[in-house]
């Protein structure tokens, strides 16, 4: 019982172990932002970078929890490793709320080599998104193959929380005409695949018709992939199998034509931004002599704010031990 | 009519000279938060640091914009230029509407010596801050000797707004009991001074009374000031003179004390944190050699997040001259 490692790599290396209790634990600092969170995700850095992020959205009603159940399911068979983090940006505001509809996945989180997590805003959505993007490193140093992050709604907090994913789904349903125009205000653009669920009901063919002409005139960026849409009815399991052929396609596609490349090079540079906000929020503060320093050159006027920022970002750099400084669990 | 220097330099000559088209000009330019209002206030933060800044706030029907015109034709009287930046946070819900009550203003708008403005949030709270941080910076710099910062109704944006004041007057008005609790909330902790306004009203006394029973149990930060409450009635001018006479009481307890290098030192650390995040967000972007090679070596996993921001602030650091370039206007 006696810890020969720091607390911090110990967490880490049960995490890399497969612990369903030490993953849920590195969540929870992940959200709460702690410093501890930091020295984690430094120490399980190196061992990420190998999981495919399947992003599904869409309009509430559309059926994406059951979708992502079966996907889930379907991935188990097919033998991979699969974690689904259900993200709601908005429970903000319908005061913390763990999602709805959860029953169906309490059978499929009982299964081996699945992890299901619910993660809510707390704050700003930026924080959200912050903990989506290293909530994935940690599912993905834990091993799992595939990361499904669902979003809850129709928005810009879902449009950036789920740009962060190597492929996106939209999920529509047939009979929401107007829910459809509501996708073209901003899903149309990061759709990868669009799935028409629920589509043994009637109009399914017509939502499909709708789409393609949405697609056609939206102005899509990711080159000459060509979007493809497909039926679902998540309830009977029909077409998830497909979906899945299409999604693995799809990370093909991706990594051929570097786009999958693209993808994370977007989210290195979030994340090195990220970074270098927390080491100058960590830095820059009373206390620290070099900034009350400049605290006081500003307050008689021998410099001007832009410069003695400037000025401390350089003396940061003289002391770049202080930066990388570990601080104890 | 051939410009001798740069074009921010011309802008802040003609501040200084105290153009109200150019400090206008400038004004705008720092709402919006242009590069080239960076610039400006380089350009132009050693002229400033001389002005009282006033701060009044209290609830809507307080008579705050009445009372603030009064006290601005008080201050002309006494020979100093006086300037008012009306803020109001909540504009942004309301959609972006001027504030009202601004009829009695154009009277004093229209003396020599006096500058008004109203300054809206136009985003995040944030960024109106700094904008008002900013917008002082220039109004000091045109020689206004007091600049009365006035908000609109009662929240903690208010509070964020106002605490930049060298003194903060909280105005309250007879007959509104619930407001008075409303202040305890949050301004009876950073009340220099407070305001009975409409004290020709019934129940004046007892306000006071009220606000004094406050101040006792409320634990105040800020030494042994002793914070007094005074009668105005805004609409006659009963009471404002007083008021500027205990106002400049404070400023000079403030200097005596300390306190007034205290305010300063906050807001100068407030602005070069604001300061390193604009250098931060300039130079951490796609584009820019250093932090291409960073993302590459982030996704090769040769580094991890941190690391490779520290080593991106070390390399900004050794080229000092590009944080510190100057774009053209």
């Amino acid at each position: 019982m006696i810890a020969t490692a720091s607390p911090v790599t110990d967490l880490a290396d049960r995490i890399r172990a497969g612990s369903h209790v030490s993953l849920a634990r590195g969540l929870t600092l992940v959200e709460s932002r702690s410093g501890v969170a930091t020295e984690l995700l430094a120490e399980i850095w190196k061992d990420s970078g190998r999981a495919h992020v399947v992003g599904v959205t869409g309009p509430a009603g559309s059926g994406k929890s059951t979708l992502v159940t079966q996907m889930g399911h379907e991935y188990v068979e097919r033998g991979a490793k699969v974690a689904i983090l259900a993200v709601d940006p908005s429970s903000a505001y319908s005061g913390g709320a763990i999602l709805g509809d959860r029953i169906r996945m309490t059978e499929l989180a009982g299964r081996e080599n699945v992890f299901i997590r619910s993660m809510a805003s707390r704050g700003a959505t930026g924080g959200l998104s912050r903990a989506v993007l290293d909530g994935i490193v940690l599912l993905d140093a834990a091993g799992y193959d595939v990361v499904i992050l669902e979003t809850v709604g129709v928005g810009q907090s879902e449009v950036d929380v789920i740009s962060v994913a190597h492929s996106v789904l939209v999920v529509s349903v047939p009979g929401l005409g107007d829910d459809i125009q509501a996708i073209k205000a901003g899903l149309i653009e990061i759709a990868d695949i669009h799935v028409v669920n629920k589509a043994d009901r009637p109009g399914a063919d017509l939502t499909v018709k709708q789409l393609r002409e949405s697609i056609r005139l939206a102005h899509r960026q990711g080159g000459d992939w060509n979007v493809p849409i497909l039926k679902t009815t998540a309830a009977t399991g029909d077409g998830v199998a497909e979906l899945l052929d299409e999604t693995a396609k799809h990370r093909g596609w991706m990594t051929e034509h570097g786009a999958l490349r693209e993808v994370e090079r977007r989210n290195a540079a979030t994340r090195i931004r990220w970074a270098a906000e927390a080491i100058i929020a960590e830095r820059l503060r009373p206390g620290h002599r070099d900034f009350d320093v400049a605290v006081d050159a500003l307050i008689a006027r021998d410099e001007e704010p832009r410069q003695a920022a400037a000025r401390l970002l350089t003396a940061m750099a003289v002391n770049p031990t202080r930066i990388n400084g570990r601080r104890p669990l």
